[in-house]
C-alpha cells in the first residue's frame, strides 16, 4: 500500500512488457499512490507482453503506440485526455532499442541505419513525445516528466554500444526541453540513471549477468532494482520535488560516484 | 497536513534558527509527515532564534550543541537515542558559517584563522556528525543523511568567498563517507544543493538580493524556497529514494543545468 | 612562427571553409608546427569557401568528402595514406550543420527528419570517420584526435536548438570510441568545448553577436578566439598530451567553471 | 630535448622530493624546454631529498619555504623576483600530506586536529601561494598556476582517506581564484587530476601496489607516467593553452571517463 502522495494526478507509462519491466513496477506503485494511468507500448510489445494483465490490476486504460510515430504519439495523448476528461500530470518514458546490438554489430562496426534506428527508438521519441505534449499543452501546471537512462551516457561501458549515445542524447533532451517546459509551465523533466536491472530486455544483454552482480557488489547499498526505480519516480511525479528539473538522478546505491576497486568492494575499516 | 511518508522515523535536525530557516521548514515538512524529531543548533543560535517554538510546535525536544565539538555531539546523540528509545533514521545538516565574510575579509584577502574556522563550522561539521553516528551506530539501517549545499562548491560563485572551498568539501565528505556508511549499514548520505535562499543568514549576504532574484528569474520554474527543499528532503528521508546515496542534488528550478541569458530569459519560442 | 611540435607528424582537417574557420586556424597553426596535412570538406564547402588558398598555402592536399558518407570517408582517407605514404597521426572533426536552425525550426518545433540530419551531419559523421579509420588501421600508434564541440552539449543553451543534442552525442561518441581505440592502438580521442566563436556558420546563427559579447564579457579570460583554439588542438596533437584522452575540454576563458553575474563581471575586489 | 616552448618563461616548482616526484619531472621538462625555475620545498624534504641535484641539473635556485607558512610564501617569492629580475609566469603545486594517513587513522576514525593539518597542508597551502602571488602582483599577464589533484577529489575512492576532501577543495581553490585572477591579469588557474603514480609518497600508501596495477590495467592508455604528467603541466604552461582556466584536467589515460569491468579491461571486440 502507499500513502496516496499522487492522489488526484493522472499520467502516462510508457514500456511496461512483463512484470520484470521497470516501467511495470513504476505502474504499480504510483497506482498504488493513488495516481490514474494510461498505459502504452508497441503494438507488438503488447502482444508479446502481459500489460492486459497490469491494465486491469491499476485499473488502466491501455493504448498502443508506435514512440516513434508522432501520428500515433497525437492520437495516444488525445485518447489519453479524453480518457483522463483533459490535461494530465505526469509521463514515465521507458523506452530503448539497439538493431546493432540485437543484430550483434559492434560499436566499432556500426550499422548505421540501424544507428539511426537507435537513435530514433531510444532517443528522438522522448522528443517526439515532449513535443506533442507541449503543442497539445496536454500537461497541467507543474507536470513532471521521467525518463530513464543508464551511466554509460555520461561514461565509456563496454558493450553497451550506441544506447550510450542514445542514452547522452536523451539526457541532453531532457535538459533542453526541460528549459523550454519549464519556462512555459512549470513542467520539469527530468532522467533517472538506474541501476543495471534483470528486465527482459537487460536480460538479454550478453553478459549482463555479470555486469549485474559485478555493480551490484561494488555498490555501497547494492543494486536498485526495478522497485527501487518505481519508488524515485514516485517521489519525481509527487509534489515533493517540485522545483527539480533538468537534472540526471542516479538511482544506484552510490555506484557512480565512486571507484570500483573489486578486492575491497565490502570493506568498512 | 502530510501523507504520513515518515511515519515511525525518527531523526535530527540541525540548524533551525527561526522560521525563515530552511531547517525550520524541514522539521515542520518531516514532523507534518509522522515524524519524530530532535531539534539542534548552537546555545547561542537557540537564544538569538526561536526554537523552542518550532520544539513546542512539533513536539521536538531540544538540545542545544555546537557543531564542531565532538563532545557536544556525543552528548546530543546520546539524550537523542535516549529520547527516540534507540537507533534513529535520518539526520539534516544545515550548519555553514564563514567568519571571512562576516568580517568582510574578500577571497583574495582571506584570514586564514577565519578560514580554518569556516571549514570547522561548514565542513568539517558534517564529518564529526557522521563519524559520531557511526561509532556509536546510532542510525538504522537504511538511514538517511542530508546535507545543504550551494552550487558555489561546482562552480565560482563570485562574492560567496570561503564557503564555496567549503561546501565543495562538504559534497565531499558525504561522497566518502557515504562509501563507508552504506556498505557498513546501508545509511545513504547526500546533498541538496539549493536556490539562493532568503533565510536570516542568506539576507546578510551582500548583493543577497541582486543575487535572488536574478536567479529566479533564469531558472526555468524560478528558485526552490525553503519549503520546496523541505518537500525534496522529505522525499529523501523517506523509502521512496532507498537507493539514492553519495549525490548531490540540485533543488533549483533547472538553473545549474542551463546557461542564464539575461536578454532571454522568459523566452519560449 | 612555431616550435616545430609536430614534426613528423601527418593528419586530416575536416572543416575548413574560409580563414574565419576554426579548421583553418588549426590548419595553418599545426602546419606551421611542422605537420603535414590533407584538408576535407564537402563539395559544395569546396566551392563556396577558398579551401585551396589553405592548401597551398600550408602545402596541403585538399580532397572533397562528405563526412556523411562511409564511401567518401573510405576514399578520403585510402588517399590520405597515399599521399603520407602511410599512416598517419591525427584528425581535426569540425563539422557540423542544423537544417532546424537554418530553417528556422524552433527545437520545441522540429522537423524530425531535420532532426536525424542534424544527427548524421554533427554527431554521426565522427563516428563514421572513426570507424573507418579503425577499421583501415589508419592511425598510428599514440595518435590523437579530437572533435569540437560547445557547451550547450553539458548544459541547455536557449537557442542552440538539436546542435545541443547532436554535441552531447557528439562527446559520447569521443568517450565510446576513445576506450575502444585507445586499447587497440594508444590512439586518443578527446573533444574541445570552444567558446562562441565568429565563423561564418556562428555568425550566421541569430542572436549569435549579443552572445558573443555577453559571454567574453563573462569569462575571466575573455573568451577563446579560434587562433585560441589551434593553440590547445596543436597540443592535444602533440606528445605533450599522450594521456589525455576521452575527455571534454574547455577551451573557454573559464566561463564554464563558474556562474556568469552580469552586474559583478568585472568585479575583483 | 625539448622544442623551448616555455622560452623566456620563468616559474616556480613546489614538490621536488627526489627523481620519483612528479614535481622533478616537471622541472626536467619545463627546463629542458627552456624555462628558469626556482624550486622550492620543506626545509625537511630538502634534507631528505636530492632537490639540490636537480637544482644544479637544472641551473634553478632552491629556496626551503613550508607552503602553509605565508610569511615563508611571501619570502619565497621575495627571493624568486629577484632571482628572475621580477614577475614571472607560472608555478606548479604538488604539495600534499595527511597525518591521518601517516599514522593509520580511518576515514571514520579521523583525529581532526590532524585533518585541519591535512587540509591547510594539501589544500590551503594552495590559497595561500596564490594570495602572495597575487597580493605581490608577481605572476605576468597570462601567467600559469596548475596544482596536482586526483580522482579521488571527484568520487570516493577507499583509502584515499582525508585527502579526498582535500583534493576536492584543491579544486573548488582552483575555481574560485581562477576568477579572481582571471579577471585581473588573465592568469590562469588549473588542476591536473593525475592516474596513481608511484612516487615515494604515493608509494608509501598501503594497497598504492595493487591500485597502480588495477587502474593501469583498466586505463584504455594505461596509467600516466610522472613524465606524461610533466608533459601535459608544461603544455598548460605554454601559450598553447592560454583560454585554459578554471578546468580540472584528467591526465589518466581515460581511467576517469569509464566504468572499468575487469573481465573485459583489456576487449577491443
Amino acid at each position: 500500500m502507499g500513502n496516496n502522495i499522487l492522489a488526484g494526478k493522472k499520467g502516462i507509462i510508457f514500456g511496461a512488457l512483463n512484470d520484470k519491466s521497470i516501467a511495470w513496477k513504476v505502474a504499480e506503485k504510483v497506482s498504488a499512490e493513488g495516481a490514474k494511468l494510461v498505459l502504452t507500448n508497441t503494438p507488438l510489445s503488447m502482444r508479446l507482453g502481459t500489460i492486459d494483465q497490469l491494465a486491469s490490476q491499476t485499473d488502466s486504460l491501455s493504448i498502443p503506440a508506435d514512440a516513434t510515430s508522432v501520428s500515433d504519439l497525437t492520437s495516444l495523448i488525445e485518447k489519453s485526455m479524453e480518457h483522463f476528461g483533459g490535461k494530465f500530470d505526469f509521463v514515465l518514458h521507458s523506452v530503448g532499442m539497439s538493431p546493432n546490438i540485437r543484430k550483434g554489430r559492434k560499436y566499432e562496426d556500426t550499422n548505421y541505419d540501424y544507428f539511426l534506428k537507435t537513435i530514433d527508438i531510444s532517443a528522438l521519441s522522448f522528443h517526439k513525445t515532449l513535443q506533442v505534449l507541449y503543442s497539445m499543452d496536454a500537461l497541467n501546471e507543474w507536470g513532471s516528466v521521467v525518463a530513464l537512462t543508464y551511466i554509460a551516457g555520461d561514461r565509456a561501458v563496454f558493450g553497451y554500444n550506441d544506447m550510450a549515445d542514445a542514452k547522452a542524447m536523451l539526457q541532453s533532451i531532457a535538459r533542453n526541453f526541460g528549459l523550454l517546459y519549464g519556462r512555459k509551465r512549470h513542467v520539469r523533466i527530468n532522467t533517472v540513471s538506474q541501476s543495471p536491472t534483470m528486465t527482459t530486455a537487460g536480460s538479454g544483454i550478453k553478459g549482463m549477468n555479470d555486469m549485474f552482480t559485478y555493480v551490484d557488489n561494488e555498490s555501497p547499498l547494492g543494486n536498485a532494482s526495478a522497485e527501487d526505480c518505481a519508488g524515485l519516480v514516485t517521489a519525481l511525479f509527487s509534489d515533493y520535488t517540485r522545483k527539480v528539473t533538468m537534472q540526471n538522478i542516479y538511482n544506484d546505491g552510490g555506484f557512480s560516484s565512486m571507484i570500483p576497486i573489486p578486492w575491497s568492494s565490502k570493506t568498512t575499516e
